[in-house]
């Protein structure tokens, strides 16, 4: 076998990158969010590029993997998932490690692992495909579609970071302004249908009291009749505030993401109302398929290579959702352009893809490819180029990594209920259900 | 994108292989049985190959698929699903075109479809591997073991087939003799392990009484004791008799194969005891999953690449079992060694393979490979070579399709009834259940 796929050396290069004060149920982005870039570099000299989480208890894990993986070839995926859980799985197997909240759902040891194989595997379809000539949709069995249709990601938000939420006193400003009630929340999606012509619109929500998030998603039909509305109060409601939130938007919401946290509750708003409900909370791993399809807790999966671990899961995750009548989307969290083109391809590929993708991608103002993505019509183009198509800007990746080195450690954790302390000092990341 | 991967012409050669005259719940193999080669040769020169049922049904849908081929890229396998719907999907969807029985469970369209898919699927994947200089399993995200178990595949006998049972009178004939009692099958079994090295058994059932394939069990058990045994009667047996076998035979199986027909009659079976319920006709096809997972009616699924439509969907198939909990085995038919070859690899990829694979490979005399797979400790090593790793013998490939060409048409559909008949006039294919 060509020993060219064979991996030489690996780099893993932690960055921060600016983030809106967007907000959401726990709190507000901070001025900066963590964020990992992996260069997986093969013996025939090709650099598979991929992206995922920053945080210290990410990069913890992937260092052990970067170290082990010279020699690996880049096509043994499966050996790639085995030798994960040989170098990164057992020594941090502790309960401290595990954080049974936060909005990616209950998180354990093997989603954390997961998500930073998922950049792994990225890259090593990015070398493969760079090697061959061939587009990662193309290593993925091809593409069914030639542009994945993503929706206009809304938030509630203010127009800049509060004073002193960075210690250095930085911040990268936008010109979106606030969006703190219907009014805001419609111009917002109106500059976003202006500006990228996105069709379907969703709602970050528990942010505000239902009532409120209401009376936004109302105004939002009315501006934007007939086009799909989502709401997302990432678990922040009881059952019965769910079903009430369900009763007053049914028919006007495409589907309800999470309003209630966990199998159990959703199961119980599911089977009080025909709003579909949406999931990337109480569905994220393999392990939680099982009960939540059969107590019918979902009707939608939002799937996130991120979290499943790469794109060949996330088409496996596709694959059971058509096997189980289940809808399939996309979630996204705050991202690069890395994971933009990754997640596109394997969009590309998935038949039963029922809906538009979500996309943090229009709030980014920084990346780390030399050209980057542009949403037409709401829709990204598929790259027929070799690998994800895209490339690593090494000035704006080292400018990245040197905020992140200089950081003293405020930001290198991304903490929403912390930055939303430097606005207010009594908050406390809020127990669910808030509402 | 290299254009040396794009499909130049496919051949497609039906052939007839000597059978032996292995006894089943609806008859008795015929003396040859017919099987379709595929061979999808690019635009480089690499040829792919494929191997799938070859009866008149199978032709009548892979023959437009392989006019329809040529200018398709072999790296596009959703593509290739796609264009099978469309040349061979509609037009055939005639109700007369359906058997709602068999020793495949209820046959339709789409399932004849995946079936001749299938073979184009393995050929893709060959060529690919050649081309690359990767083996297939390589392309299917790396191999996790270097060997694979198979199972002996035990079967009631007859010594010869019948007189008259080819019109020609010809008939390949073997040595193994008859086998039509429990110390016939023991015998055979005992041949197998010290051919070939079998560890786990496993006996078509649904030919005599259940009471004395309960004997044969026991009389296996008595021979190689703790090794697994399986029985499959191909849905012969009520669900009383079912529960009865189950009863007798609770901690001597291994897993108790299709005792009753569907998924309803299963669920009760299941529902009874504590046997593990394998199934190749009740769980053949995506849309049946579903409702035999939520109802429990199989603990094992046997994954068959030529149902499911290739490797690629039994790797997702080994994803959904993974994901609910749900064993994994592999299912054969009368088969030669393309086939075995794909078998094997894409079970060295699967890491849920919990059980030794089936094969009715030891009983096929002729092949269309220049050097036949060779079983050793019960396993087959997993093949490192480019593609699938087999050669086709050219002249053994137009010998065995020249018998196909002179055959009167007797031969060429494969009917285990009608070939009982040649030795009982009065056979009818029997209703379910017999017992």
């Amino acid at each position: 076998m060509d020993s060219s796929l064979t991996v030489d050396q690996v780099r893993l290069t932690p960055i921060l990158i600016a983030d809106p004060p967007l907000l959401n149920t726990q709190g507000v982005h901070q001025p900066f969010t963590p964020r990992l870039i992996v260069e997986v570099i093969t013996q025939g000299g090709v650099v598979g590029l991929g992206e995922t989480y920053g945080d210290g208890k990410y990069l913890e894990l992937a260092r052990p993997l970067a170290e082990a993986l010279p020699g690996h070839r880049i096509t043994d995926v499966n050996g790639l998932f085995a030798l994960a859980d040989e170098v990164c799985g057992e020594s941090h197997r502790t309960e401290s490690n595990v954080d049974a909240g936060g909005l990616r759902g209950a998180q354990t040891l093997d989603k954390l692992r997961l998500s930073v194989v998922s950049a792994f595997e990225v890259a090593f379809l990015d070398a493969l495909g760079k090697h061959r000539g061939e587009p990662v949709h193309s290593l993925l069995g091809g593409k069914v579609r030639d542009a994945v249709d993503y929706s206009a990601y809304l938030f509630y938000r203010w127009a800049q970071h509060p004073a002193g939420a960075h210690p250095a006193g930085l911040g990268v400003e936008d010109e979106w302004g606030a969006a703190l009630d219907p009014a805001g929340v419609v111009a917002q999606a109106r500059r976003f249908a202006d500006t990228y012509g996105f069709r379907s619109f969703k709602l970050k929500g528990g942010v505000f009291a239902p009532d409120e998030e209401i009376a936004a998603i109302r105004a939002l039909a009315e501006e934007f009749p007939g086009q799909p509305l989502r709401l997302d109060p990432n678990g922040a409601w009881s059952v019965p505030t769910s079903l009430y939130v369900a009763e007053q938007l049914a028919g006007v919401l495409e589907y309800l993401e999470d309003p209630a946290t966990g199998t159990d509750l959703m199961a119980q708003v599911s089977a009080g109302t025909s709003v579909p409900l949406a999931t990337n909370m109480c569905v994220t791993a393999v392990p939680e398929i099982a009960e939540a399809f059969a107590r019918d807790a979902v009707q939608v999966v939002l799937s996130d290579h991120h979290y499943w671990g790469g794109l060949r899961r996330t088409q496996e995750l596709a694959a059971i959702c058509r096997a189980f009548g289940v809808g399939l989307s996309m979630h996204s969290n705050t991202h690069l352009g890395i994971s933009l083109a990754a997640m596109t391809h394997v969009a590309a590929t998935v038949p039963n893809l029922d809906y538009a993708c979500d996309s943090h991608y229009p709030w980014q103002t920084e990346d780390v490819i030399t050209v980057r993505h542009t949403f037409e019509d709401g829709r990204l183009a598929v790259s027929d180029a070799p690998g994800l198509g895209v490339e690593l800007d090494r000035d704006a990746l080292a400018a990245l990594h040197r905020r992140w080195a200089e950081d003293d450690g405020t930001m290198r954790e991304r903490d929403d209920a912390a930055a939303m302390r430097k606005a207010h000092p009594e908050w406390v990341r809020p127990a669910l259900p808030r509402w």
